[in-house]
């Protein structure tokens, strides 16, 4: 087994290139760096724990790694900025070998690569037994314009990206034994993609979420959005965060909801983890939504409902107006 | 038990009072801040891991909470900045009762207040069995003056505040049973402070250390110090640490090196946990270094050696000199 030193020097030499204003990464009491004047700073972490977030059984450690970041950076994203930096926590059980720790990193270092951010500190220890992650990203955007959860206004739409609910089934595949690796020698050995959207898809959904970062950060530069959040807790619980926050209710229309393929709209309201941005726009912007919508052509946005005076929270469907309660996760309670 | 949102919201109405720059704290996916344009940014993060770093049976849990927060803004203070706001992560065991935990994150948020620091974000979770705390600290110096470890040159003095060894005496002692508690009940019996020195200064030192922001800060703002790093892993690790990232060799001598009373020099070479500052000062900044002991005067500030060309590292102890050995802590072995 490599000595926490050894593990720190592998990590150093795999943290990323050096942007600008980066001064100092790995090896100094703190990371230091100098913000560029005409920015905001916007910080954000995330913990992930064995038993509770994921199950080393059916989790690839390479996805691991690689959501680890993921819902970090799709925080930053529903802000309306753009990613730096980031420092990793890990708490690494004694049953765990060098090779699975690495594979947990390594995925964790290319999603980083690939969107140019850089690892400039963290921690590391031994558990007992679980495996414990925590994950701290900087970003920054333009001073003035992030987008809060608190600023949505009556009439404004409210819009989302991709499709929702496919997260939670991928969850209910795991569980029922189906796993990410098999998919692939199914379609090869069929020659059929038959179960491509009906499971493939949702696994990936739920292993590998893909932060919308490029999106969260246009609405961001264009303070398209009024207000915006990514979709973590699930769509009736983040859309309620929005609500409360902003002092506001909200009508949406069950029909409208983008539901993912195979998925239940239960799914879609309360599932969770689908990391898509939900935002709202005011009224006078619709052209510039239509604009964006071309931009991002490969990504669907869907207008789901309007922001309403007051506080309730209705859901609309088959023309029967029904109350939309919060069904959040509760990490002090699901387990 | 609170629910997770609850436990959200109590700590909200705790978090302090905002600065003028945060924009916005905890509430939102992620908190947004505008820094001075003349400051570089320092950021560090550590782990707290139940039955590695602490012990629930031994620990009050205000000082766990208060050491958790400490040890972070020790790190700012080795590199000279001054801390402002911190970001926590807690995964909770299920046998954990809201009194506990909230008497954990109370003793973290009056070290907080005490220091001026601002709780602007973080992530609760349940933990099947152990608890885990991770912190994040932000602080900030002027522009080029963080004091890093990789810039110690020959002929610099080895200065380190305070005392040594006593966390590892303090360690040694709760493990034989001496608990802190009980130190205060033995003196209004006996009316005595016979064991004040070797027992509750010790038993204090491990369970709530006092990291020296003020001193730290005064090294930085003045550009005291050539290079410097808090004692977490003990003198004889962090002083490597200082000569490997400066490419330079150092000479201590042990009887100038200043032991917590009771303590060994076993325990003050290699002991860690001490949160004390160790710093390089160049000879020509000598009656600098002189103003700041009469500025400190209830900080022992301490020349233990100098630094010298080339890599070896020695420690000299009745005129013999031997090899001096990093003996750090592995957490990945240490358990």
């Amino acid at each position: 087994m490599k000595t926490e030193f050894e593990f720190i020097q592998w990590l150093r030499t795999r943290a990323g290139n050096a942007p600008a204003n980066l001064i100092a990464g790995i090896g100094d009491d703190a990371a230091i760096f100098s913000p560029a004047s005409d920015r905001e700073l916007l910080v954000t972490t995330d913990l992930l724990v064995e038993g509770i977030h994921f199950n080393l059984e059916y989790t690839p450690p390479s996805l691991l790694g690689n959501k680890a970041l993921a819902v970090n950076l799709s925080d930053i994203a529903a802000m309306g900025g753009r990613p730096n930096y980031f420092l990793l926590n890990i708490a690494r059980p004694r049953t765990m070998a060098d090779n699975q720790l690495e594979a947990i990193v390594t995925g964790m270092l290319s999603l980083a690569e690939e969107r140019s951010i850089t690892l400039i500190g963290g921690d590391t220890s031994a558990s007992k037994d679980r495996l414990f992650i925590s994950i701290t990203v900087i970003g920054e955007c333009e001073r003035g314009k992030a987008i809060k959860r608190s600023t949505a206004k009556p009439g404004d739409k409210i819009c989302v990206s991709g499709s929702l609910g496919g997260a939670a089934l991928g969850l209910e595949l795991l569980k029922a034994g189906k796993r990410l690796k098999d998919m692939r020698s199914e379609i090869e050995n069929t020659g059929a993609l038959r179960n491509y959207l009906t499971e493939t898809v949702p696994l990936r959904a739920h292993l590998a979420p893909q932060p919308r970062l490029a999106l969260g950060a246009t609405i961001g530069a264009r303070a398209l959005a009024t207000a915006m959040i990514d979709i973590s807790d699930g769509l009736s619980s983040d859309l309620g965060h929005i609500c409360k926050e902003s002092g506001v209710g909200a009508e949406i229309y069950a029909q409208a909801i983008p539901v993912t393929v195979g998925a239940s709209l239960e799914q879609a309201l309360n599932g969770g983890e689908d990391y898509e941005l939900l935002f709202t726009v005011a009224p006078e912007r619709e052209s510039d939504l239509e604009v964006l919508r071309k931009e991002f052509s490969t990504t669907e946005i869907t207008v789901i409902g309007t922001i309403t005076a007051g506080s309730d929270r209705w859901i609309i469907k088959d023309e029967i107006k029904k109350p939309l309660l919060s069904r959040g996760f509760d990490h002090f309670e699901n387990f």
